[in-house]
Formats: structure tokens, C-alpha cells, sequence
């Protein structure tokens, strides 16, 4: 604990060496700290680990009831069936439980939160859960919240640019691979499925991704949905309050290491122009507003990535409806996608334990 | 002139050198010939280089005036400035004129044509010239063509995934050069901007490629819309002969070589299941139906490069509105998309003479 008061509140981060993880001990380090003890919690093979959060190098735990004990919240990385199973124990012990998996984000009694658009939602929380959205939800909501408030969202059709680290390190490890065979051989990629034969591995996508595109991101669910553009959906109704919200989402994934972008054309209840979308985005928190392609400004995910911000451009009024807008955006799928909102989501419940 | 008979219509080929011009060689040599003379038409500095058209060496003619003499029908895929140049001056030497250009798209004595949609267009010609559409409106339109002629379109929402190859062989020029300075240094592609700094030419893109996707194709117009957008707006209106058509679009190049993908929302007037969009598309001319996500089947670029149709997968009907539908859909840009409907045009043009 060293120089860190026992007064403050004790943190664990359960799942503190997968892809999100690291990211996360990465923000904990860097953000105005919060927190008294940080306690590192993963799997049995990775106990004894020692990594560095904060400046200070601490072991990492097994994943344990005991592991819990005096812990006032606890982040969670973790599979959903891991949550599942351990979200609900922590809770049990006392802790505050901010879960970053697929478990319990539809759960009606357990919050789904962007501090952004809707911090008072962690405040009701009967199970003693918080969620966090998913990565591809969370790349465009803080500026939908925004535009929202002010012009009344009633539709949304979504197309993402999803990015390998949505899958997680071995989405990482193989779109890196896969780079290195196609950079060796000049002539790949011009005869139909070339790329199949040639890349061996498709780690966890369904096709090759270097040099393609793949139309498809988590399970199949009814009616040729997939479970990734549902979540969009459903967690965009949450998150806004919206209930009867309409959404369609087209998840696709893109030769991308980190970074969401997504295409969306919003319809909104009253009219709004460029220039109004302008003042609303600007004036926003999280978001950086990149919009002028006279200057050649719209964000792209290299200009994005590592950083904490929603970035906005190429907003355009419709030209056939006036409360219609297209709007580029883009967001760290591993920060503010996960890690960075999982944080902030765990700091307000740090403020309300101080506070109290 | 070889094996082929002089009662055939000659066929010019203006920018034969170029990355669609090498394609269409490729596409004269393996259709059923319906040519007599294939004349190959360059800029002067190509003048007399030796290209191969149906197993024969053919040599390349400098572009000028007399070139056209004899010529019934004139194939051009160069710039808009020499196409609007050069297309009146074949056209006044009796050829028939295909443009691949976007000179003369949205002139109203110009058809725009797409043999499987708007096949009887061709025939209403007063400038002798007809129009070959954009490559990004070729990769979705035959797709909703079939589907508009059966369920009346009335909106479209457009995301795209644009390859390099649409910038011509300066864009795979610069994307294969790009790839493999990422292959050859590993951290690149996770620190924002740092594509930029280490791929150096951004060659015909605005911003890194590799590893990266660009919200932008084309050329600012009015209100923060690219040229790109547009032409999928206005020539899907021209060609599905729905001036009132409402069309947002938004272009993103990716770092794919070929074959252009759409994620398309497509109202309709009349409520379509995906079982009926599968029986429409089943069996319209130029389509493979690709969908069936529960065996892993949908379209990716690089299934589709180096083939004819355009491919459609991914269809659902909207969970909110029954006369919507999302599709997945990609098209080879250089074949469908630019060399092959040029192709399929100037055949058109073969038969009413020959049958003439």
C-alpha cells in the first residue's frame, strides 16, 4: 500500500493481465489516483506475477472468495461466465462490482453506465453490480448522450469499422501474423480467396482479416443478427433511457489493431444542422470534435488510438430530412471502449464511498 | 485482325495501360467475342508498347483523332478532363461512346447504364456517349436494383468500405508499399499518429491506410459531403430512375487492394422478409447470395476479388420496421465496378449493331 492512505477506498482489478487489463493498470497509473490499496486479482497460473500499477510493483492473486475480503470495488475483466460466476461473490462480500463482461448488462436490476450520459444510474443498484457497455456501444454513445439531450434521438443505423482488439490479445496476435505473411508474399490478395489458403491461422475471426474485411463480430443470434450488433442496440436503449428506441447496427471487422470507428446516421425528434451538432459537440465532455475536411480534419483510428475521447467528424445534415445527421466516429475500444470507462464508472462509486 | 471477322463491330480501348484498362484486357479476353477489331488507345508515351487482348499482341495507338476512324464503339477509362476532351471527338467520328469517367454521369442527354437494371437506357443516346457509373455505386446497385424492382426503394443509407485500388494503381502502389514498412516494425499502428510519422507518402489517400481506415474519397463538396458521396446519391437516383430517392452515403476507404464492400439500409415501400429478399436475389442476373451466417457464409473482399457478380449477404430485416432491410455487400471495383459493366455496355452496343 505504501504511500497510499488506508482511508481511501481498496480497488481490485479482477482479470489484471488480459488485453484490458494491462490498459487498465496503465489508467490507474496515469488518472488523479483515487484509491488506497490496489489489489491485482487473476487466474490461479498467473498468481505471484508481479506487475506495475501506479509506480509500485504488486503481486497479482488468485481469483478466491477471500481475495475479496475489505475490497470496496471491484473491476472486472473476466469472460462472461467468470462474471457470471464471481461478480455476484464479490458482491456478496461487500464490494461494489464494476463488470466489463456480457453477464449482467441487460440485467434489469443491475445498471448499465457512461458517466457521461448517465452517471446517476450507478447510484440504483440492487444487486450491488455496475455494467459496463460494450466496446462497440461505448465508441459512439458519449456522443450520441450528447446529441441526444438536445435534439431527442429516435433512430439509429449503425456500421462499424471494428478493430482486432475487440477479440482480445489472440485478435491482436493474429492480425500481426497474418500482416507479416502478406507483406512476404507481393501477390496476395488479388484471387479470390487467396488470403484463406495463404494465412493459415484465423485466430478468432471467421476469415482472414489483413487486407479484407469481415462482416461479422461475436455469435449468431435470431434472424441472422449477430450477438455484437444486438448488443448495439439493446445497450444504446439502456444506456439513452430509450426503450423504444429504433436501432440497426452492421458490425464488420477491419484490419485495425485498437480503435472502433463507426459510421452513423442519427434521426433525431427536432431538426439539427452542422453547425448546431458543432456547438453541442464541442462544448461536450469526452469528446474531441475533428471536423473540418477543407483542412483535411476527420479522426481516423491511428489519430485516435491510445487516447481517452470520443473523436467526432465528417458531420453532414442529410439532405433529404433535416433532423437527420451522418456522423464518422471514433473511440479507443480498449480505453474508453473498456478500461477507461470501467475506471470512471469505479470512481464515482470511490466518490460516493468518500463522501459517505 | 487475325481470326476475327471485319463484319464485326471494331472496339476501341482508350487508357488501356491504366489499372481498370488492364482489367478490361483480361475481361475482352475471356468473354465471348463479339469484336472484330480490339484497337488499343494510350496517352503518346505508351504509343507502341505491346499488350496482350484475346492471345493476341496488340500495339498501342496514340490518342488523337484518327485513332477513331472506323471505330463503332469507344471504350474510355481515363481522366474526367480527357474523357470530356476526347469522348465528343470519338463520338463525332460515329463510335459510340462507354465512359468510365465521371464527366458525363449526370449529364441528362447521357445515359447512365447498368445492363441488369437499366439495360433499355443505353438506346436513348443524343451525345452518342453513354455513361459507365462509379465503382462504389456498381458494387451495391445491381443488388438493389433486383430488390427495388420487386419492394419500390425509397431510401438508402450507405456505410462503404472502399479498397485501394479505387485510387487507382498509385492507391495499391501505396498501400502495399505502406504494409510492409508496418510488417517490418511491430509497435506500429497502437500510438496515435504514429502511422503517419513512419509510412511517409500517404501517396493518393489523405491519411495512412495501412492499418488504419479514411473517412474520406474524392473531393470536398458543398456542405462537408465528398464527391464520392454524392455520386453514390445521384447516380443511384439516375440509374434506378428515382430522381426523389433519399441517399446518404458515407465513404471510408479501408486498406483492402480490391473489391469495394457496402453496409446498405435499404427502405422499401412494401414490407420484404429476408426470405423474400433471398428469393429476389436468388435469382437476379449478376448475383451470388451469400448468407448463411449459421455456417459461416457471408461475403468478404477477398472471396469477391478477381470475380464478376456482386455478392450479398448479411440480410436482415429490421427488428423495428418491416420494410427494412440491412445488407452486406461487396463487388470486385475494377471488374463489376468499372471494367466488366463497361464491357457489358459496349456489347449491348455490339448487338443493336450487328443486329442493325
Amino acid at each position: 500500500m505504501g504511500e497510499y492512505s488506508k482511508k481511501l477506498p481498496t480497488l481490485a482489478v479482477v482479470g489484471a493481465t488480459g488485453a484490458v487489463g494491462t490498459v487498465m493498470l496503465d489508467i490507474l497509473s496515469t488518472r488523479q489516483n483515487v484509491w488506497g490499496e490496489i489489489r491485482l486479482i487473476a487466474s490461479p497460473r498467473s498468481a505471484g506475477k508481479l506487475l506495475t500499477v501506479r509506480g509500485e510493483q504488486v503481486p497479482v492473486v488468485a481469483l478466491s472468495e477471500e481475495a475479496f475480503d475489505g475490497v470496496d470495488v471491484a473491476m472486472f475483466d473476466v469472460p462472461d461466465e467468470i462474471s457470471a460466476q464471481w461478480g455476484p461473490v464479490a458482491a456478496a462480500r461487500g464490494a461494489v462490482v464494476v463488470d466489463n463482461s456480457g453477464a449482467f448488462r441487460m440485467d434489469p436490476d443491475v445498471p448499465l453506465v457512461v458517466p457521461e450520459v448517465n452517471a446517476a444510474a450507478a447510484r440504483q443498484r440492487p444487486r450491488g453490480i455496475i455494467a459496463n457497455p460494450n466496446c462497440t456501444t461505448l465508441s459512439m454513445i458519449v456522443a450520441m448522450g450528447a446529441l441526444h439531450a438536445e435534439y431527442g434521438l429516435t433512430k439509429l443505423v449503425v456500421a462499424s469499422y471494428q478493430a482486432a482488439s475487440g477479440a482480445g490479445q489472440p485478435g491482436v496476435d493474429t492480425l500481426r501474423d497474418q500482416l507479416a505473411k502478406v507483406a512476404a508474399t507481393p501477390g496476395l490478395g488479388t484471387q479470390p480467396g487467396d488470403l484463406r489458403r495463404a494465412v493459415g491461422d484465423l485466430g478468432p475471426f471467421p476469415a482472414p482479416l489483413a487486407l479484407n474485411v469481415v462482416p461479422w463480430a461475436g455469435s449468431l443470434k435470431q434472424d441472422g443478427w449477430s450477438s455484437e450488433e444486438l448488443k448495439v442496440r439493446n445497450e444504446s436503449r439502456k444506456i439513452l433511457g430509450l426503450p423504444e428506441l429504433k436501432v440497426s447496427a452492421t458490425c464488420v471487422r477491419v484490419p485495425v489493431l485498437t480503435t472502433h470507428s463507426l459510421v452513423v446516421h442519427a434521426t433525431f425528434e427536432r431538426d439539427v444542422t452542422v453547425e448546431q451538432a458543432h456547438g453541442v459537440l464541442r462544448d461536450a465532455p469526452g469528446i474531441v470534435l475533428c471536423d473540418d475536411p477543407a483542412n483535411g480534419e476527420f479522426p481516423t483510428p491511428n489519430d485516435v488510438v491510445g487516447t481517452d475521447p470520443t473523436w467526432v467528424g465528417r458531420i453532414r445534415q442529410s439532405l433529404d430530412e433535416p433532423n437527420e445527421l451522418e456522423l464518422f466516429v471514433c473511440g479507443d475500444n480498449l480505453r474508453k471502449g473498456a478500461a477507461l470507462n470501467t475506471a470512471q464508472i469505479a470512481e464515482l462509486i470511490a466518490a460516493e464511498l468518500t463522501a459517505g
